[in-house]
C-alpha cells in the first residue's frame, strides 16, 4: 500500500518504537483512574486567569508581532527575563548566551543533533529521562551508564568511563526523572572536576530546580563549572550546557524551554533550530513573558511549591501506611517524582496490568533505562515503578497508593506461591 | 573557552550555515526599510479579534486541558478541522492521516529524519524552498536539481534523474517558492505517472494552496496519486505525503503545520516528533481550532486573497513602470512571491548591497538552489531575486518597487560602462 515509503526508513529509524509513557497517557484519560504515570503538572496550579489578561495584552497591544515570523533565538525580553531570573540562582548568562526552544525536549534534540555522531558514547546515569534516550537515539548514540544512588551520580565511578571517551555527559542533578534524587553538593564539585580534568563537558538537565520543597538550594553545575574557568580564563560560559523549561512553573501546553551555553554554541544550535522549525511560536513567547514578568513566576513558584510539596508528603505517608515490607522508595527533596524499589522476582508486566485493571497508573522502571549500555541489563529496571506525586490531588494520591498496595501485595503473593511451589511439588 | 564543545560538533553540522533569509529578517527590521525580502504575511490581516475572542473561550472553558501536556499527532478537533477543511479541496484525508506539526518547518525536518540517510539524493526543482535544503541537509542528503520553467518542474527532463534512484522527490505545485509559477495540470499527470512508473514518491509541499488570485483550483498531486492507486489498491493514501499549514492563513507565529501521509507512516514520524519536542503547543493547537471553526477560515481566506490579489497587481504594475529592458519576471496567480530574472553579467552582491543602503529589501536568487547538484553552477542563482508582494501595503509595494528599480538601472549602468571599459581602452 505505502511501501513505496516504507522500504524507504532511514537506518536511523531502526528500532525507534513509541514510549511506554506516550502510551500510557492515552489509557490515563479513561474515567476513574488514578495516574501516576505521566510527569504532568496539577492543572489547578495552572495561572489561567494571568494568562487571560497576557493574551488580552498581547493581542491588543502587539498583535502585528506577536503572530507574525520571529527570530530563531526567541523573544528577547523573554531571553532577559530567563537570564535576570536564572542570576537570581547564581547562573549569570547573558541574552545571548540564551535559546529559546520548543520545550526541553527540543533542546535535547537539538544537542544530539550537533554533537552525535552514529556511535559516539554518551555518558549517563542509571536511571535517566527517557525522553533524553529517545532524542539522542536517532543519531545513534551509545550510552555508558553509570549508576546513582541516593545521593545522585555516583561519581566515584566515574573515572574509568570517563578515560573511555564519551562524547559527554547527561546528567539530571536535581530531583532526577526518574528517581527523584539530587547529586550532593560534594559530587557536584568532583563532577566539574573530573569534567575538567578528563575534557569531557556536561549537558545539565535542571527542569525541576526551582520546585525544591525541603533544603537549600545546591550550586548549578554550570555555576560550579564557570567558576572554575573563571580563574584562569576570565568571565564565559565553558563547559556545561544548561537546559530548563517553563513546563513545570508555568505550563507544559506552552512548549517553551532554553538553553544557555556560549555564545558561539547557541549560534550553532539556532541555525540547527532553523532547519528544524524555524522558531519556537512567537505568540506563546510573548505571552510568556507577559505572565512571567513583574515577579509573577516566583510567587507562582512559591504556590507550586507548597501544593507539591504538601502532595509528595500524601504520598511518601501513603507509601509507608499501605505498602508491604520489603519495598522501599526514594524521599526526593523537590520536584515531581519517586522511585519505588521492589522485592527480587515480581512480573513487572503482570504488576502493571493489574494496576490498570485497578484504575491505577505508573510508569515501568525499564523504560528509564539505556538498551544494551554496560550497567543495564534490564534486570534492573523490572524492579522499580516510577510515580508522579503532583498531578492528582492529595485524595486522590491516598486512594491510588491504596489501590496500588494491593496489586502490589496481590502480585507478591503470588509470587510467592510461584516461588514455593517447586518446593511443594 | 568553549574549544571542549566546538571540537565535539557532529559530522552533519559541516557546512551547515545562517540563512541570508534569515540574517535579512534581521536588517529590515530597521525603520523606513521596505522588505521584498521575508515570506512574512500582511499583519493587517490577523484576525487578531478573532484570537482574542479564541482566547478567551479556550482559557475560561478548557485551560485544564489546553495548558497541559497533549498527544504527539495533534489536538483531534484540529485535526478533524484539518482533514475537513482539505475534503473541499478533493484530499479525503481522515484524523488518522493527519499529523500536526510545529509549522511546515518541522515536517520537513521530520521527512528528513524519517528518509535521509548520508548520501541519499533528492530530487527537487531548480530553484526550490531553501527552508527544504536547510531541513535535509543535516541529514546528508545529495540533490539531482531538474529545471524548471513558468508552467513548473520540466516533466519532459524528469525521466533520466528517476531512473538514478534519489529516494523521493520534493515538489511546491502552487505558486512555487521562490519563483512563484504553478505546475500546469497536465505536467501533474505526468508527474504521478512518472513517480508510479519509477517507484519514486513525491513530498508535495502546498503553504500557498489555498491563496489563488486568478484561475481554477488545480488537483493536488495527492489526490491525483490516490485516484490512481484506488483503482488497484481501494481507498487510500499511497505514494505522495502531502504539507501544509496555518501560517500563510491564520498566522505563522502559531507554528501549526502539518502532515498527511498513510497511518502507518504518521505512526513512525510521531516517534520522531515525540523526540524532537513531544507535541506542539496545545494552547496554540486549542487557540487555532476556535479561530478557524464554524467556517471562519474560509472566509478569512476570501479576505486575504483579496488583498494579497491586490498586492500582487500593485507589484506587477510597478515592475511594469519603473524596471528597465532586459528585465523579467514572473506572474505568479497566487502565493506570495514572485521572481526576476536580470540580465546577465550584474554584480548580484552589489546590487543587493546598493539595495539595502536605499531602504529596500529582496532576497538573492542563489539561496534557492541546491549547492553543488547538477544543474545548479550558482551562476543561474545570481542572476535572480526573489520578490515578496504579502507583506508591504500597496503604496509602500510601489515605492520600494521604484528604489529597487533605481538600484538595478544603476548597476546596470556601472555593469555597461565596465563592460565597455576594455573597448574604449
Amino acid at each position: 500500500m505505502s511501501t513505496a515509503w516504507t522500504s524507504r526508513y532511514a537506518l536511523r529509524t531502526k528500532g525507534i518504537t513509541s514510549s511506554q509513557i506516550r502510551e500510557l497517557l492515552k489509557v490515563t484519560q479513561r474515567p476513574g483512574m488514578i495516574s501516576f504515570g505521566g510527569g504532568l503538572p496539577a492543572p489547578d496550579v495552572f495561572p489561567v486567569q494571568r494568562f487571560e489578561e497576557a493574551c488580552h495584552k498581547v493581542l491588543t497591544e502587539q498583535a502585528a508581532l506577536a503572530l507574525q515570523y520571529g527570530e530563531t533565538e526567541g523573544y528577547a525580553p523573554l531571553r532577559e527575563l530567563i537570564a535576570s531570573n536564572m542570576a537570581r540562582y547564581g547562573i549569570k548568562a547573558k541574552v545571548e548566551n540564551v535559546l529559546i526552544t520548543s520545550g526541553s525536549q527540543q533542546a535535547l534534540d537539538l544537542i544530539g543533533k550537533l554533537f552525535i555522531n552514529r556511535g559516539d558514547r554518551v555518558l549517563l546515569e542509571a536511571p535517566t529521562y527517557l525522553g533524553a534516550l529517545q532524542a539522542f537515539n536517532v543519531y545513534g548514540a551509545e550510552y555508558i551508564s553509570v549508576p546513582s544512588d541516593d545521593n545522585g551520580l555516583r561519581t566515584d565511578l566515574l573515572e574509568e568511563p570517563l578515560r573511555s571517551g564519551p562524547k559527554f555527559m547527561y546528567v539530571l542533578p536535581n530531583f532526577q526523572n526518574p528517581a527523584g534524587t539530587t547529586l550532593s553538593e560534594g559530587r557536584r564539585h568532583e563532577l566539574v572536576l573530573l569534567a575538567d580534568r578528563y575534557g569531557i563537558p556536561i549537558i545539565e538537565d535542571d527542569p525541576y530546580g526551582q520546585l525544591r520543597y525541603e533544603g537549600e538550594h545546591l550550586p548549578s553545575l554550570v555555576v560550579l563549572d564557570r567558576e572554575n574557568l573563571r580563574r584562569d580564563q576570565g568571565y564565559s560560559i565553558g563547559n556545561v550546557i544548561y537546559l530548563s523549561t517553563f513546563s513545570k512553573t508555568l505550563a507544559p501546553g506552552l512548549r517553551l524551554g532554553w538553553i544557555v551555553a556560549p555564545p558561539e554554541i547557541i549560534g550553532k544550535l539556532a541555525q540547527l533550530k532553523q532547519g528544524a522549525d524555524l522558531h519556537t511560536s512567537t505568540f506563546t513567547q510573548f505571552v510568556a513573558y507577559e505572565v512571567a514578568r513583574d515577579g509573577f513566576l516566583d510567587k507562582h513558584v512559591k504556590l507550586i511549591r507548597k501544593i507539591y510539596g504538601e502532595r509528595r508528603d500524601v504520598m511518601l505517608q501513603a507509601l509507608q501506611e499501605f505498602f508491604p515490607p520489603g519495598v522501599t522508595w526514594t524521599h526526593p527533596k523537590g520536584g515531581l517524582f519517586l522511585w519505588v524499589t521492589l522485592p527480587e522476582g515480581l512480573d513487572m508486566q503482570a504488576l502493571f496490568k493489574s494496576a490498570i485493571e485497578q484504575d491505577v497508573a505508573f510508569v515501568p522502571g525499564d523504560s528509564f533505562y539505556a538498551k544494551d549500555g554496560p550497567g543495564s541489563d534490564g534486570r534492573e529496571g523490572s524492579r522499580h515503578m516510577r510515580l508522579n506525586f503532583s498531578n492528582a490531588a492529595p485524595e486522590r494520591i491516598r486512594e491510588g497508593i491504596r489501590r496500588l498496595a494491593a496489586a502490589v501485595k496481590s502480585q507478591l503473593a503470588g509470587a510467592k506461591i510461584h516461588s514455593e511451589q517447586p518446593i511443594e511439588a
